[in-house]
């Protein structure tokens, strides 16, 4: 027999960001998505579960033209085949690229429109911090092909329905639509008037005179996208500072402004506080924050649109409403772009009241299969943040972070595993979660101690005695807790938490303990 | 601004080996994993979701001790730290190793035993084939800590009553169990004999006495299991060829026997061909190969144990039984093992009628946290085999492969389109499916044509003379198909598909055409 050699034992751990969920942790978050996924349904999208894997090639954006892709996704190259070079795989790291993917391989066989939604984990190899792993659920929908503003209502409505079938209840949560072209035509308005700019002007050719206004154009886009990206920190005066001289933030250090003068940021400071009183209202603001520009009037008419079909299905600006204020992703998207915010009050780690905020964002994005095709496809989608939504269920008490465990059959004798056996038949026929004690029985402390750590509701104690009367006793362990809590008062002496009943009463008395303390069984 | 170095396009593919699983193929599994998850859960086990990654360390097999990790699973390096070389991490190849890795982390914190169940993909970096991939389901159910055969039959109850839960009928699958130890007995026996062989006699000290019988044991144990998993395919002729001078396959190639004589085989074939009439004829005929084995009496021992459980419970060999003939697996597992096969009879791809066979395996492995903590730790499960479950369904017609799509709105003039959202959303308050049509209105017969691509029972039509009249068409797409296929029938004639009712009883006709059809909505 051959000697291997001998390995140091190898560490019982998670990779660094990564980590694993237990019991409620899952099961909450499976029934979350199955709620998600019946609107879903319900509204025409199809179910999609792309490969977890994708050659980096088609996720884009991380291309090998290094030794090794750039960082930011977990990717490793397969083996060479003939005189071949393996391809670099990555792991998807979010549920769109998929979905271009997957729609330019099988355009010719879907129905377009074609309306999708995808569950599952995307990884991301990224410097984990607390709370922040390296391995995360998303929960999308998109519809792909269609340029109509009725997908995009549509979109919205469903997110909508969707944050109240899980618990968000009316008035809890906000929708709130922008849209990418009204920011273009205010900055359109901006560089317009820079074009009159002696620097401009003083351009010797046409050509010339084109590439400084497009120089001048870059340098505006980029520097106000990046800074109004900050509104929702900084607020207007911030946003004021920040592009012009420079702020000074709340530790101190101060941030370089971008350098525009103060008339040049009043556009983008009233796009970003058009919102009204109505969306009428926020409409009018807009119109004049966006001036003469083709490319603003269109996003306009395009908000416009979309309020018109949300109005006409009863959703009223109480739950989806036009607010310029959202700038989340403008930078990324082309048209509209959607927030779902939960609107009530938790307190920080910190101690500080704040909203919850956001759960859920997205918007319309025209260019998403070009890369494979060359054609420019119409889409527009939303993804919702399961962990954060998860979090605002258990927040307002929707879910309990803990579930109850099973009814445990304690075991007095181990020969009668046979009877024990068929108790837990005969609960679990009735459609109650239970189980037989598997460890060893010698200790019956630690059976008890055994359904404590499971949380279990109810524990059954039949020993010799009890067999030979044709009883069994039946422990209520929540109202044991509670009595061992209150050993003092008075009105805890008559309850006992322990009764004995006919063998055949059992599945009734389990029961009626069960309903007593509020606990569903299935 | 920076030109970029032209790309080619991309190609929108999947990696080799992988797939997309689109609408009904993901429903009809997570609604399947629901269900097998309900079961377990009344059992009393808890979900697990670990981590997708795992260190390739934790995972054991594949050392990282060449460049790269061995073949088998997707791996990659970490970037290194400072000077500290970045771990391998990799995807999980089955979901039985990170449990090990789990409960070896988290043993101060589970409660003993853990009872655990987990669904999910898994990854094998292996030679993709026809309907072999690289990412795959899997489901399964352990017991971690409990040395009762009470675990092992409790888990062969829960799979019986997971397989008639997603729709297997009682009759049409059987749980088969065999024991390892069992077989360790019978070859023990063997073994015995052959320390009265002549060079085991003449070996000339006890030490190299006990050397050789090592070494035969060895040789003897590797080539009768090797030979026996054949069992299935080549039965008890072949089995016995094989171990004895050889044996021609289907092909008329020639396979080398393992050199036995033919009355060594002889136990390994009353092993293996002891199932008899009933639970108790088995366990006889079993005892008789044993001969004066203990370990073979307590593996019988446990068998009978696990066969009196169940019969407690209600479970006769018509669903779970005693059969020796169940090899797979025997090499991996330390106890019982179980597998189930489905029985009603399928046709290959050749047209040859063969049974469904096997859709779930398990045993006990009692070493399953030893690598991590240096402690053996007893633990049974099983594994269900997600997507051939799946097939068996849809074999036996439980579920159909296609759905039925959304009630299709259709848009007759596009500026209405606020009508037509609000038609839809009257359907969907009714919990029905269903859709407005976002592509280009301008050509109606595209509409129809998207309509049946998506296999829509139905579309309604609105145009303005409808609305004026406050009237709606309604077509009957699944009868309009019908009516296509058997045109030159008569009782066709009188069946119109189109029908106008007023706009009011929309909701009324469509469900009724639904119930009609038997689709069910939600």
């Amino acid at each position: 027999m051959a000697k291997t050699r001998k390995q140091p034992r190898p560490k019982a751990q998670t990779p660094k960001g990564f980590r694993d969920y237990f019991g409620a942790e899952v099961t909450q978050r499976t029934e979350m998505l199955q709620q998600i996924a019946g609107v879903y349904h319900r509204y025409g999208f199809d179910a999609l579960e792309s490969s977890a894997v994708e050659t980096v090639e088609a996720l884009g954006k991380f291309l090998p033209d290094v030794d090794r892709p750039n960082e930011g996704v977990f990717a490793w190259q397969e083996d060479a085949e003939a005189d071949k070079p393996g391809d670099w795989l990555a792991l998807r790291y979010d549920l769109t690229a998929p979905l271009a993917r997957v729609y330019a391989q099988n355009r010719n066989d879907l129905p377009t429109p074609y309306r999708r939604y995808a569950m599952g984990p995307v990884w991301r190899n990224e410097k984990p911090g607390p709370g922040r792993f390296r391995q995360f659920y998303q929960c999308d929908a998109d519809t792909v092909g269609s340029a109509s503003m009725a997908a995009d209502a549509e979109i919205c409505a469903m997110l909508s329905d969707t944050l109240e079938a899980v618990g968000i209840a009316r008035g809890d949560y906000v929708i709130r639509i922008n849209n990418r072209k009204v920011l273009n035509g205010v900055l359109e308005m901006m560089e317009l008037a820079k074009m009159e700019e002696p620097r401009v002007r003083e351009a010797n050719s046409p050509s010339r005179r084109d590439a400084v206004v497009h120089a001048v154009e870059v340098v505006y886009r980029d520097a106000v996208l990046r800074t109004i990206d900050k509104f929702d920190k900084v607020g207007e005066v911030g946003v004021r500072e920040l592009l012009t001289t420079g702020r000074k933030d709340e530790s101190g250090a101060f941030i370089d402004g971008v350098g525009l003068e103060m008339e040049d940021v009043a556009p983008v400071l009233a796009f970003l506080t058009s919102k009204g009183g109505n969306n009428e209202q926020t409409l009018e603001n807009l119109t004049a924050a966006v001036g003469q520009s083709a490319i603003g009037a269109e996003g306009i008419e395009e908000l416009r649109q979309i309020a018109k079909l949300l109005a006409a299905q009863g959703y009223g600006p109480d739950r989806i409403v036009i607010d310029p204020s959202v700038v989340r992703g403008l930078g990324y998207y082309t048209g509209p772009v959607y927030e779902a915010e939960l609107t009530f009050d938790i307190f920080d780690e910190k101690g500080r009241k704040r909203q919850f905020g956001s759960v859920a964002g997205g918007g319309r994005y025209d260019d998403l299969v070009k890369r494979f095709t060359g054609q420019e496809v119409p889409a527009t989608g939303i993804s919702i943040g399961v962990d954060r939504l998860l979090a605002a269920l258990r927040e307002k008490g929707r879910i309990t972070a803990t579930e109850h465990g099973p009814v445990v059959i304690t075991v007095m004798d181990r020969d009668r595993m046979a009877d024990y056996q068929s108790m837990v038949a005969e609960l679990r026929g009735a459609g109650l979660r239970a189980e037989v004690y598997l460890g060893n029985p010698k200790n019956f402390g630690n059976q008890l101690k055994y359904a404590d750590r499971r949380n279990s509701p109810v524990a059954i104690i039949e020993g010799g005695d009890e067999k030979d009367r044709g009883v069994v006793q039946v422990k209520d362990l929540i109202l044991g807790a509670q009595i061992a809590q209150n050993a003092t008062l008075e009105e805890w002496k008559d309850r006992p938490s322990q009764v004995e009943i006919p063998r055949g009463d059992l599945v009734a008395k389990v029961r009626e303990i069960l309903a007593g303390h509020g606990i569903g069984q299935d």
